[in-house]
């Protein structure tokens, strides 16, 4: 790195008041420290106001059963509110003067030492602002602190989110659809890209043309845009199709999809800012810079894989081979600190933490999960549904917030309509074909009326958000930080509180058991009807991962030293765990919702699981469902002569209700009464 | 506020290289930030790594039954050696380059503006930095990096920990010993800060003398030092205490004489720092300004209780009139954000956020845990355990890292050896005449090894290195830390290692039943025999709380109707909950251990607790226990037949040396084999 060269150039405007004119520097560095600090805290406190808030209505609502607003569209709404609150109620006059020094500076660099009548005090590049703002903040220093650094998002509230997606993921369903999902997220994501990026090139210009737009909109900025927008995060959606019971494998590809482009999304728009081309003009057409941004798409997307995987194996390998089980603490502790420690290690070698850890969260659940100790398994998953569902939250609200707290918001009407179009038509450029596509090849085709609720659950959220609010420095970015808003609020709202309409409306079948193999099948049945519906490069994969990885990172039969080859003895019979030669059979796959219900606590047995599900008749559109599902599921149900009976079945009704992030599928009693 | 008006000074010192001579200054910035951030993400990561192994260490002296180390000793050791790693073997150069310019400037803002060629760059305020470090800083970056900023301390680590000693504590020996323990920690810390400022003060003019002084140290730093160094944190001791079943009164002091002290030296060393006296000569003495300094004591104080407690008391009563409770991870969600929100508001406010956040812990545990539903009682006691466990172990890794990465040590030998003496005799000045005068009221006097142990007992944690690093500004802040590093390393290490033999060595019983009381006893047998030990004011507490406020915050007996007088009807009505009506019992107190121990799952009824412990004869000195503790508690085991029990009479015996953090007292099978 070239050495700085400065001879500089300030002007420094001081607009936060204040100085003690006995001359106490000293007191008044913490005083001003202190002043900032307890503004923090006040912020801080509004948002859990806000989280609280969300909390309690969630509640009232599930003891209603309403069942048209999600908690994060709840969430946007209270943070709306709040916003307006804090724009319209709220002054805080400010005395301000500035001082303007001139000089010539090249860079500016990431730390400054200021020296004030001899003390040093450091301050710390925060960012850039806009010119504009710096006018604007005199008026409202309120409104820029509940401002977050939008690193904030990637650095601590994204990372518990998509590591419990993955941590969650039912891996029979996924698995069972991956080619499907690979598609989707993959070129599915891409088309996308570059179709909203393409219609939104043409908005552009024909906006240019008409004399609307107010800075430069290039082409780059088009796919960035299409990038950003392309990640879709039907929470919404999900929890109501894990209340209904809608069919797991249009649950498994929509949830696969979603969780997979958001990964595709983060690296795609960091790709695309990478293009740089060679010439001056800086957004000609570079042949080589867009080969170089598809290479650093590959490699960062790669790489981050690679960690993820690595650390999930590397944290298998630990809880297999030592005696952690018996402390749940040290090995919840253990879990928690490797999975976090994924994130770092592709933060700190300059790959893509959210994306390690998307595939940690999945390597974390396929291996390491069947080593924790039950408790452990139970305490690890509750752990991350609650990061997760605070940190989901709080994004969402924050969305609201920002709708009325943000500076330097460009509502351009014009732009708004196409981009909704665009958004539009890009999803049905995704799903469309593609699903035309791999009908040709799926044995179980994706029918015309999931492709049209996929089509329909495309909603936007968390992670589009992030990636948009992440730099808005300019012009392009901040009508795209808009309009992006825009988009989410409508596809959470609209969308999803139409889904269960939407689900009337195109017939799709609720209350249908997704795991009556699991349940009805012996081993052999079921490796048997897994493999029939599986693609050539699954069923590969299936035998390669039975028999040679599972034993390897868990305790699962067969023991490494049958299948690996003589000469492997010695290093077999390190690996092998005592338990594989019991386990001549395989673990059961604990993926079909073990995962402790609210309310109910299943015991795990040491290394295989108990399915929980139970065979119900697939039952017709949701009107018919409630009242058959009345009918479900004797096993979980305590005799209604126990004294407690009453409770547990109040508590099972209210299970059908529970609207996670869809990551559960409730197997149990059905509410006796809806409306 | 006075506006500022300014001239400026500045002297900019630039060190952090690089800028991209094409003058893209965009890019610059990125990549800085980047860099920034790839740094802080590694930081990160070598804490991680230092926990991870700390926690399989951990596991290996459990599984070894190794005693004389505990985690927050080891987790020092492994700082310790990171620490001369990072300081001797790697080696990061840095190019630097400086101009200065120089005006005249009155204060430093919280925020600067600057402008570099048209574009406007925003620098955070981060601290002062003293002359030497900026010469030292370049030369060792990554070392500075390593290092965080004190606040975290306070605003993220030690409130998890805090609030968890709150939260576990046990309530009935602390209620039983309350006198004592406000004595010891109110009282005994003011005498302790006293007398070890005193003869601080005089190593400190001695060592002048002699010319061996480097700088000023006046009396209140003298002061200060007393008071940041009289909040103990006897962890290891607890925790051995846990293990070994030591008597529960002794335990009860203990805890709760740490606990409290812990807030007293807070608001005492902010006051002391508060102190500042009309005259020109900063340190001289000034009556009024004394009366203020104790006047922001206590109202700090009381500020920060009535907040903790006002908290405690709203949550108790969402959680009492809603049905959360079905609704498990709502209910989580909402404890878990209003015990933060403590202590943000309490920061918000200009309270000591931690104070608040103890008794915020202490009226939670008292009211709302009642409230909650058995999974949310379980979820939230390991919730906060796990972050207690990772934040301590944090702050003791950092503790060891610190004294090889920190730039500004100051060591003494001639004040280090007054130090220890000074801190020694402070807590005799503590420990026995206080004891004394306990004893002519107490009906169960605190006996002689009794004493001597709390003597010895006496650690320094992580609360007193948090107050000695949260500024390190001047020369004899400088001195104290280094100083305070050593006695918390001394006191951890060697009274924490020789615990044990302590204990022997005192002859104090081991394997004592502590709530013999509760497994026997009726309801009017406990309630008699507790009356009986305790003092008026306790009597009348009891009563008060009984009565009025646990029917008033929880569902237990009896109904506000009953006990209130007949106008406020109407009002009790309201107030009083269904299950009031049939609790015409108290609540049994739940706090008798009835936390779900590592491995151990204790199904908890809806409103009251099952006991878990057993009686077991009060045993001899320790050597005799171990072959005792064989014979008890035939209560929790299976029967040997049964093919499980083997592992559960090992995980019972691993329960025996379970060292927590002493919040749990472990009721169970005691190890057949000891070595």
């Amino acid at each position: 790195m070239t050495p700085v060269r400065i001879l500089f150039c300030l002007a420094l405007f001081i607009w936060r008041g204040s100085a003690d004119d006995t001359g106490m520097e000293n007191i008044v560095t913490e005083k001003n420290a202190e002043e900032s600090h307890r503004r923090d805290s006040a912020d801080l406190l509004i948002f859990i106001l806000l989280l609280t808030l969300t909390i309690l209505t969630i509640w009232l609502f599930k003891h209603r059963r309403f069942r048209f607003l999600h908690e994060t569209g709840l969430a946007m709404i209270y943070g709306l509110l709040v916003g307006v609150i804090l724009r319209y109620a709220i002054h805080v006059p400010r005395d301000i003067n500035n001082v303007t020094l001139s000089c010539q500076v090249n860079a500016s660099p990431a730390t400054l030492l200021v020296n004030v009548s001899g003390r040093f005090y450091e301050y710390a590049l925060k960012g850039e602002i806009s010119a504009s703002e710096v006018q604007e903040v005199r008026d409202n220093e309120m409104l820029r602190k509940v401002t977050f650094d939008p690193e904030i998002f990637f650095n601590i509230l994204l990372p518990p989110i998509i590591f419990h997606a993955g941590y969650s993921l039912k891996r029979r369903h996924f698995f069972r659809n991956i080619g499907s999902i690979l598609a989707f997220a993959f070129v599915g994501t891409l088309i996308s890209c570059f179709v909203i990026g393409l219609l939104m090139y043409g908005f552009v210009t024909l906006i240019a043309r008409v004399g609307q737009l107010g800075g430069d909109f290039y082409f780059t900025d088009c796919l960035f845009f299409g990038a950003i927008v392309s990640a879709t995060d039907p929470v919404t959606v999900l929890a109501i199709f894990t209340e209904l019971q809608v069919d797991s494998d249009l649950y498994a590809m929509l949830f696969g999809e979603s969780v997979l482009n958001d990964a595709v999304a983060v690296v795609l728009s960091s790709s695309i800012v990478a293009y740089q081309p060679a010439a001056a003009s800086s957004h000609s057409y570079d042949g080589m810079a867009v080969l170089k941004s598809f290479g650093v798409f590959l490699g960062v997307f790669s790489g981050s894989f690679a960690l993820g995987v690595s650390t999930g194996i590397l944290t298998a390998f630990v809880t297999k081979f030592t005696k952690l089980r018996d402390f749940q603490l040290l090995e919840t502790a253990l879990f928690f600190l490797m999975s976090w420690s994924t994130f770092l290690l592709a933060e700190a070698c300059g790959f893509t933490g959210v994306v390690a850890v998307l595939f940690g969260g999945i390597t974390q659940a396929h291996y390491t999960y069947n080593n924790l100790s039950p408790e452990s398994k139970t305490r690890t998953k509750q752990l991350f549904e609650l990061l997760n569902f605070l940190a989901e939250n709080f994004i969402f609200s924050y969305m609201g917030l920002t709708l009325f707290t943000f500076q330097n918001h460009m509502f351009n009407p014009l732009f708004i309509i196409g981009a909704f179009l665009a958004v539009f038509l890009g999803r049905a450029a995704n799903i469309y074909p593609l699903s035309f596509l791999l009908n040709l090849g799926r044995r179980n085709r994706i029918r015309n009326n999931f492709q049209h609720m996929m089509m329909f659950a495309g909603l936007r959220g968390a992670m589009t958000f992030a990636l948009s609010i992440r730099d808005t420095a300019n012009y392009a970015r901040q009508m795209m930080f808009s309009t992006t808003l825009l988009i989410v609020f409508f596809t959470v709202w609209v969308c999803g509180g139409g889904t269960t309409p939407m689900l009337s409306v195109l017939h799709i079948r609720v209350g249908v058991d997704s795991d009556k193999d699991s349940v009805n099948a012996l081993e052999f049945t079921e490796r048997r009807s897994t493999k029939q519906e599986s693609a050539w490069l699954f069923r590969h994969w299936y035998s390669f991962d039975s028999n040679y990885l599972k034993p390897l990172l868990t305790h699962s039969g067969p023991p490494l030293t049958a299948t690996l080859p003589s000469w492997c003895g010695g290093l077999a019979r390190c690996l092998t765990s005592p338990h594989a030669y019991e386990n001549e059979g395989r673990l059961k796959e604990d993926d079909s919702d073990v995962v402790p219900q609210d309310g109910l606590v299943y015991s795990d047995g040491a290394a295989g699981s108990a399915t929980m599900l139970h065979p119900c008749p697939a039952s017709g559109p949701i009107e018919a469902a409630d009242s058959k599902l009345a009918t479900l599921g004797t096993q979980l149900v305590l005799p209604v002569e126990h004294s407690e009976a009453p409770r547990d079945l109040l508590r099972h009704r209210e299970d059908m209700y529970r609207g996670h992030n869809g990551n559960t599928v409730d197997g149990t009693l059905a509410p006796q009464y809806h409306h």
